[in-house]
């Protein structure tokens, strides 16, 4: 059973959320509240689920090729300006089927097997996926833990490139940590870049998700870096549509996306006619939807920092600037080596284990909490429950 | 203006036709009668509708990672036993973005550069650009042209083989010819495949649009063929979803499945939830739509075929036994040079034109006759009077 959730309106019904079509609810047993993958509970905004019923009273043959051809450019153009991504040049903007596949795809395209590629750890799973699946070496700069939150090692960037290194691979805002590269930070990180010569795959999907100002792209703190720059962006994290998976790689280097594409040319298919409607729905009218969810995200936030200092002080942890996703250090607990099994059989928490995230991440976990404030607080007690009768 | 076609019930409404949402009707200026791409004209089948309308009333997060945890998995299984591919072994079954990513995917995986790869001409140009694409050597084999329809030329085939040919590609139904190859030339077919020890590629995306028996797999005819053949499908032709890509990788060969997902992982992405629900529901609630349709294209296969011989004796033309594509052979006019482009601008007919079905069918047309009696007449209409005025 489910806390009552009736004041919550964004929550999903109970009979909704574990439906056999939600992979989040139903990977794990019905008695594990599961704060794991990156959906959110909450019902899509409105505004995307009038348009997708409005798509359903047309055809769902071939929507047009190009997505130049589509609203979709005109609105993701004028929303990247925003950002420092102004004067996007025809055929600087491609669809993807999702972030990720961007992740691979680029990688394919801006380095050669043997090439050595950056990135800074703890970091997304995929990133490491597409870096060693295809062959690549794998440079991990860990993130140093500071009491005022994750920060860049600067000198252990400058002493992990080596003459093979080719990619600088950045995630902004950071998926585990939360954190946003503030302006100083990305300029620092761009003269590091124009330095030593490298390009950046910069995943920006989390740049809608801050509970700060207005996004700052990476490639837009430098001429040059507009140059050396694909970034990767999508609607799927923002709206809570993950299951309609979409994304666009963009670049003021156009040459830079035609060298990817051609490799990826037939391969990746086509995006759903469906899923370019909901992002078009999405960057045209989701607005207030979102400035509701961010308010609750930033509660929930708030209240889940609140209720770990209070209650589990030693549960290391930097509340996020963005994103819904917190990365709890469990490292003092007796059970550090199996934390996230602990959690899920003891706690009937289920959360993500923190070594596919990078080496050295033992003992860490990653908690969604997107969700109501009822359930968050539910798995709090559970934790902290679970925890306390362990000690 | 479009004929009335207020008594033909499959048809869209025209101003949902020429909807920009529709790459079909848009591609071409106004006045031109849009007979090219492969959508039909005709309206989504209501159980597909309701399905997708139903699926809205839930979130739109990740749905289950693997086919196998979805029904998809059970209902395809059923379907394909029907069609000679029984007890398909598990992870026998893989999703892909639609037919297109699964034949480059297979031709990636089951051949190196350099490597050549039979196919018959004429084909969907997919075929020749998954071959040139990824540098692997196209061996043509042209399909012989004859009274009774188009024709394999065993010999050529068997000469076109060489000690560096790995795959063949085989398209069954045949598109662009519509040809519905028998059970005698799959196992002739099949006796040469293990004679020089080939890999086999079978795309049977227009099984379900076969105006004969029903679908016998290329994989069924001899039990050793199951472990050679790659077979791809997908509802998106039966069903007329193409917006909505996804397909299906089918093979008792697990461990070749594995060789060509590995060089796809992270790559593709997933197929939309939105997706998913439309295949299931057309598997489950498809049968009474199609058959109406079938009715229908049969029907405007048979008044094509006979409007032409009747008006146009000199355009070569097989009826075709499957798909609602006709190869119209105009070899014989004075602008057999640019016929494409003569029927676009005389007679404001939109075809697909030869050439890119392979080497040798400059003078063709593919002409998509999934369309209202209607609208189809008025195209006929348009060819004859420009043919006959340009004599």
């Amino acid at each position: 059973m489910l806390p009552s959730m009736t004041t919550f309106d964004l929550l999903l019904p109970e009979d909704t959320l574990r439906h056999p079509d939600s992979a989040k609810w139903k990977f794990y047993p019905d008695d594990v509240l599961p704060l794991w993958v990156a959906d959110m509970d909450f019902a899509v905004a409105p505004a995307i689920l009038a348009a997708l019923q409005e798509r359903l009273t047309r055809g769902l043959g071939y929507a047009p090729f190009e997505v130049e051809a589509t609203p979709l450019a005109p609105l993701l153009r004028e929303k990247l300006a925003t950002q420092g991504l102004a004067d996007l040049p025809t055929g600087g903007l491609r669809t993807l089927p999702g972030v990720v596949p961007g992740l691979y795809a680029a990688v394919a395209g801006l380095s050669s097997p043997g090439d050595e590629i950056l990135t800074m750890t703890p970091i997304y799973p995929p990133f490491l996926g597409s870096i060693r699946d295809q062959g690549r070496t794998l440079r991990a700069v860990p993130l140093l833990q500071q009491e005022d939150g994750w920060q860049i090692d600067w000198d252990a960037l400058e002493a992990a490139v080596s003459p093979a290194t080719r990619v600088l691979m950045l995630c902004h805002p950071h998926n585990p940590t939360g954190r946003v590269w503030t302006t100083e930070e990305l300029k620092r990180l761009g003269e590091f870049v124009l330095r030593h010569r490298l390009w950046v795959i910069s995943d920006e999907l989390h740049a809608d998700l801050s509970f700060g100002g207005p996004h700052v792209a990476f490639a837009s703190v430098h001429p040059e870096l507009l140059q050396r720059t694909v970034t990767l962006t999508g609607p799927c994290k923002t709206y809570n549509t993950a299951g309609l998976g979409i994304g666009a790689m963009i670049s003021h280097n156009v040459a830079l996306l035609d060298r990817i594409t051609a490799l990826t040319r037939g391969v990746q298919g086509h995006p759903s006619a469906l899923s370019i409607t909901m992002w078009i729905a999405a960057l045209e009218g989701g607005a207030e939807w979102l400035a509701a969810v961010l308010a609750q995200l930033r509660s929930n936030r708030d209240h889940l920092s609140a209720r770990l200092r209070q209650e589990l002080p030693w549960v290391r942890f930097s509340p996020p600037e963005a994103t819904y996703l917190a990365l709890l250090d469990f490292r003092q607990h007796p059970r550090s080596a199996d934390i996230q099994q602990f959690l899920l059989t003891e706690a009937k928490v289920g959360l993500n284990d923190g070594p596919p995230f990078g080496e050295g991440y033992q003992g860490f976990v990653r908690l969604n909490f997107a969700t109501s404030p009822e359930l968050l607080d539910e798995a709090i007690n559970r934790i902290v429950r679970a925890v306390t009768q362990s000690e």
